[in-house]
Formats: structure tokens, sequence, C-alpha cells
């Protein structure tokens, strides 16, 4: 505590990411990163960066990545708005689109950011129960709202959302924005992307550290209409004038170019995942249907606490959330190589088994 | 404009950087970019992280960074803050800090992203002139202010602020935090960090974008007692947790670590920026004292917009700024390399002389 502080400051209440072990060796599960590496491409691109470009500032457009993005997409350039990893996109556009009169809606077990965003900016905000399935459902949501965000698929139930609720949310919703947000959304989910040119009050925003393993470079990325992108060009011109260094220039764009290495890893991390689903309920397991990068499980005898400690003990690092109480029994475990999701399954056996 | 922005976002005024030209081949000396690449120890480090590292989040506290900090300037690794380039670190200060009842102080004629920050959360300032001969005079701050914050030398006039009118007004604001940004301290300034021990509302910035010629990688700080770090460290963890990503943490400790470099190439900017400053005065320009590596320069009968663009045309770019109009005859030139320089000077002798 200091004097100095503004008096928000004494509010605020941080998100808390995945532990980033200092420890080599450990069976690492808890952040939800890809397995497999970035597209050797995406290393060629880091590697093309001539060292005497870094004295040099970035460009603060980052046309380069941008333009990839919208070749990808099909969209315009201008439809793109790219940042500091998707976390900072989402601060901009809490800042600068939820600060409303009315709350701001998103599921009541979700990305634990968004809480932690509303409360460094002053935003009011309700959250709408998971139905009795845990999934979204999108037509709980009031229609007097100062915004809504979801992610899709959700985290940490890894549930997607079909594009028809969404596309019902739009049209019940045109007076406000909303945002979906798909971090995961590319290892099984249909992207919202498809329906930005017909809404004016779609946004949907993506990260490169997933399906795109470049979670150590720190770039996320949102897709709109025009005016959308214009009002988060605002807030970042107000910002930070070069979010985005040389390199996450550079090897997003390649990463984006390269299309066979993209979809062949997705396709890795999705077989992956089906046989962790399989293995996981012939050991007792409840695991919801994921079309992300990890699994959302709970165990008939097991707390979930109690399972994240016991695999630990062997190396194995996965991710539990206290709260809320109704999630409280559940794990989260990212989806690895074959090698690391028997390395799971060993340590369960031999300390639950 | 769109009917989604929060009402703050049609008021917004961005900054606007130094144009960073796609065409090659320029003599670039608008963005006060330092002539020599990175120290080679930092390009070892790049070159040392692992490509299947990408793939993981990178260490959200950049601990290896800050240790080399603290030890360069001994203090404690906790006493330091890192954020995506100062302009991020700059925008933490202002929203955890300078946000009260009292307006926020800063000279008329200075960094202009200080008075944008204020727009983007509406925080309350005041401007203090500068003196006749463009010195910043502390003496002249009222000591009722919500904060001070001016920059070491000041930009763009280049000139230093004494350490002992910096601890003067440390003491007469013991009741506000003042902020000693030092983004070209390296080059001829006494450093603010020696008093920060000693003063509770002293925080000093720096950026690795010019004296360690990184600013292609984005990395800014701040040294402080610990109070005001962890203030920082709570807006930052409500912001975004990863905003270094792997090259950054690498490059910015092994250029920290790399003394010899950086003395060697401070002193040949600093020996460049004099010569610079001899051979414009001899052409008749009025080159104000500078402590950076850049000079702020007027000619006796050319204006600033009008050599801007004669220069230009030669392929030598430099900044001018049409506001405040007590500088509109003033160019800024940043410190080339004494090849850089001299193109300068033949661009000046071919087009004005």
């Amino acid at each position: 505590m200091s004097r100095y502080w503004s008096d928000l400051v004494h509010q605020l209440e941080p998100y808390v990411p995945g532990e980033q072990p200092k420890v080599e060796r450990l069976v690492k599960l808890n952040t939800n990163e890809n397995p497999y590496g970035p597209s050797p491409q995406a290393l060629a691109a880091i590697n093309a960066v001539a060292p005497d470009r870094l004295r040099l500032y970035p460009d603060p457009d980052a046309t380069a990545l941008r333009q990839s993005i919208a070749r990808f997409y099909n969209v315009e350039a201008g439809q793109v708005f790219v940042g500091n990893g998707s976390d900072e996109v989402l601060a901009h556009i809490f800042y600068g689109f939820f600060k409303q009169q009315r709350p701001l809606l998103f599921p009541d077990i979700t990305y634990s950011f968004y809480k932690v965003y509303c409360g460094l900016y002053g935003i009011d905000y309700q959250t709408v129960p998971l139905a009795e399935d845990f999934s979204i459902s999108l037509a709980d949501y009031p229609s007097a709202n100062g915004g809504i965000i979801f992610p899709n698929p959700n985290a940490p139930t890894g549930m997607p959302v079909p594009l028809a609720d969404i596309e019902a949310c739009l049209q019940a919703n045109n007076e406000s924005l909303v945002v979906v947000h798909e971090a995961y959304i590319d290892f099984g989910g249909d992207s919202a992307v498809a329906l930005v040119d017909r809404y004016p009050n779609l946004l949907v925003t993506q990260t490169l550290s997933k399906s795109r393993s470049l979670a150590g470079l720190r770039i996320g990325l949102a897709i709109g209409q025009r005016p959308l992108i214009e009002g988060l060009e605002r807030v970042k011109n107000c910002f930070n004038s070069y979010p985005l260094d040389h390199y996450a220039i550079a090897a997003g764009a390649a990463a984006f170019d390269d299309i066979d290495y993209f979809r062949d890893t997705c396709a890795r991390v999705i077989a992956s995942r089906e046989a962790l689903r399989e293995a996981l309920q012939e050991r007792g397991f409840e695991v919801l249907p994921s079309a992300a990068n990890f699994v959302f499980a709970r165990h008939a005898k097991l707390g979930g606490a109690e399972l994240a400690a016991a695999l630990r003990k062997h190396g194995v690092i996965i991710r539990h959330f206290a709260r809320p109480e109704r999630i409280a029994d559940f794990v989260r475990i990212t989806v690895g190589t074959g090698e690391q999701n028997q390395a799971l399954l060993d340590a369960f056996d031999s300390e639950c088994g």
C-alpha cells in the first residue's frame, strides 16, 4: 500500500495466471499451451529479422501481420486489430466499448479475467449462469445490456457455442456489442468471423498463443467491421504506439500464412484430446464435451484440489479452480502430446488408481 | 464512429509517433533511435532462445530482466517494474498514480504523450511553462498538485535537469508522486535512480529503446521504492499478465549486463552529437544544450517546417512539431553516425546553404 496510489489501485483484484514453473522436466498441462512448436516458417521469419533492425521501432500498425490475418479470413486488413496478446486486445475492448450505462453480461463460469477488467475500468457487470449441462445458453441473456462477452469454446469448460445461437444473439442484441472470444476456436469450434460482415455489433477476438503455438511472442487479434476496429485503434494509440515487436509481427504473419502446418497440428491436438477423453472416462472421470485444446473433467471419487496435488507429486501440473463452488471438483487438463498424456495417466494410475 | 463505442472513445486524441518509413535507404533521423545496433550479447541471447520455448508463455514477472536491471543500478529486483516499452509503463503510472483530486503537473513543452494519457484516463492536468531559456524550472511548480512528471532530459529540447533541482522538488512535494522520465538519461544526464532509496515519492522510468538500441523489442522500466512498484504490478496484473515476450526478456537482460558496449556506444553518440552541434552552429543554427541523443535547433532564417521539407527531398527525415508555436521554428534531429550526420549537413548545404 502507498499513499501515492490512485484510489482505484487499492480495490484491484488482479488476475492470477497459471504457474510458469522455473523447474524443467515437468509435464506442464496447466496453461493450455500447444504441445507442438510453432510453424517452421514462423521460425524462419524470426531468423530473417536482421539484427540491425532491432535498434529501430517496429511498424506501429503491424501491417504485414494484419494483412496475413486478413488473407486467411478473407476480410480487409482494416477489419483486423492486433495487440500484445489477446489480453491486451481484451483490455482495450473493455475500456473502449464496455463502459456503458447498462451492465456487461458474461457467463458466471468463464475466463476469470473478465471480472478483473471490469474492476480495472469500473465497468458494471452481471453474470448469467451456465445451463445445467454447463453450456452457455445465450437465450438466457437479458436484452437490456451494455454488451455481451463470452469465450467460444468457453473456458474452462471447453464446450463450444453453436454459430446459430451466436447469430440469434447478435440479432436479439443489435443495440449492444457482442464479443466472441475465440482463444480455442481452431480446435473444433466454428468461428464467428464468418458473421462479421453481416453484423456491425460483432467483434471476434483470437490469439496466436494456442493453435499457432506462439504464446511466447504475445500476439492477439480482433476482427470486426471497420468502425469497431477504428475504436480499438483510438484506444491503442492513446496507450502504446508500438505494442508488437519485430519478431511478433514477422512470426505471426508467417504462422498465419503456413496453413498446412496449422491444420496438421490442430488435427493432432484434436486426435490427442479424444484419446485422452476416452482414457479419462475409462478411469471414472466425467469429461465435458470439449472443442478446445484442454478437457474439463471431474472424478467420481476424488476432489479437484486433491487430484491436482496428487499429480503434482509425479511432476504433472494441471489446473484447478477452487471457485466457483460448482466447478471445484473439476480439473482442467491441457491436451499434451501422446507421451505427455500418458505421463498424466500413469501418474493418476500410480497415485489414485 | 460507432454507436458501440464507450463515450470516452469519441473524445480521444491519440499520440502521433514519428514516421516509420517503409522505403529503405532514407537517412532516418526522426525518431531518436540509436545509430548503433544492440549489444552483441543481446543478439546472442536472442539466438539462445530455443525455438520450442516460443510455444510456452514467458515468465510473467520477467525475473531475469528485472534482476539484470537491479544489478546495474544496485537496487533490489523488487524495486524494478518492466513493461512493453516505456509507453506502457507510463500508461500504467498515469492510471495507477495520477488519477487524483488535484491536477497533474508537467511542462508545457514536453513529451506530447502525457496529454494523451490524461485524455485516455480522464486525468486533470496543468502545464507549467518552460523558462525563457527553454529549461524546466521545477521551482515554478505549485505545491498543491496530484503529481509531477517531466522528462530528463526534456523532450524535445534535450535539455537536462540538474539532480539538485530534482531533489529539491522531491522535498517540496512529499505529498505527491514525482516521476522522472529518463528516456535519454544515458547520453549525458544524471539519473535520479540514485535518489530512489531516500524518497518514497520518486519513480524513475527508462527505456531500452535508446541507449540500449532495442526500440524494436519494446522494453521499458520503472524504478522506485517497493510500494510504488507494487502499485504498478497491481495495475499490470489487471491488464496483461505477460507483457514481455521471451526475446525481450532475454535480450533486455543481456543488454543491461553488457556494460562495456553500452558505455562505448553512448560515448560515440555523445561525441557525434557534439560534432553535429558545432556543424549546425557554423551553419547559422541556434542549438539548445542537449544531454540526449538528439538536438533541438532553429535556423536564423529558415522555418522548421521548411527545413524538414527541404531535407526530406534529399532523403533525410527529421522531426518538426508545428505546435506549440514557441517551438514551431525548431527541428529535432536525431544524432546519427558520422556518415548520417554528414548526409544531413550535405542535404542542408545543397538545399539551403
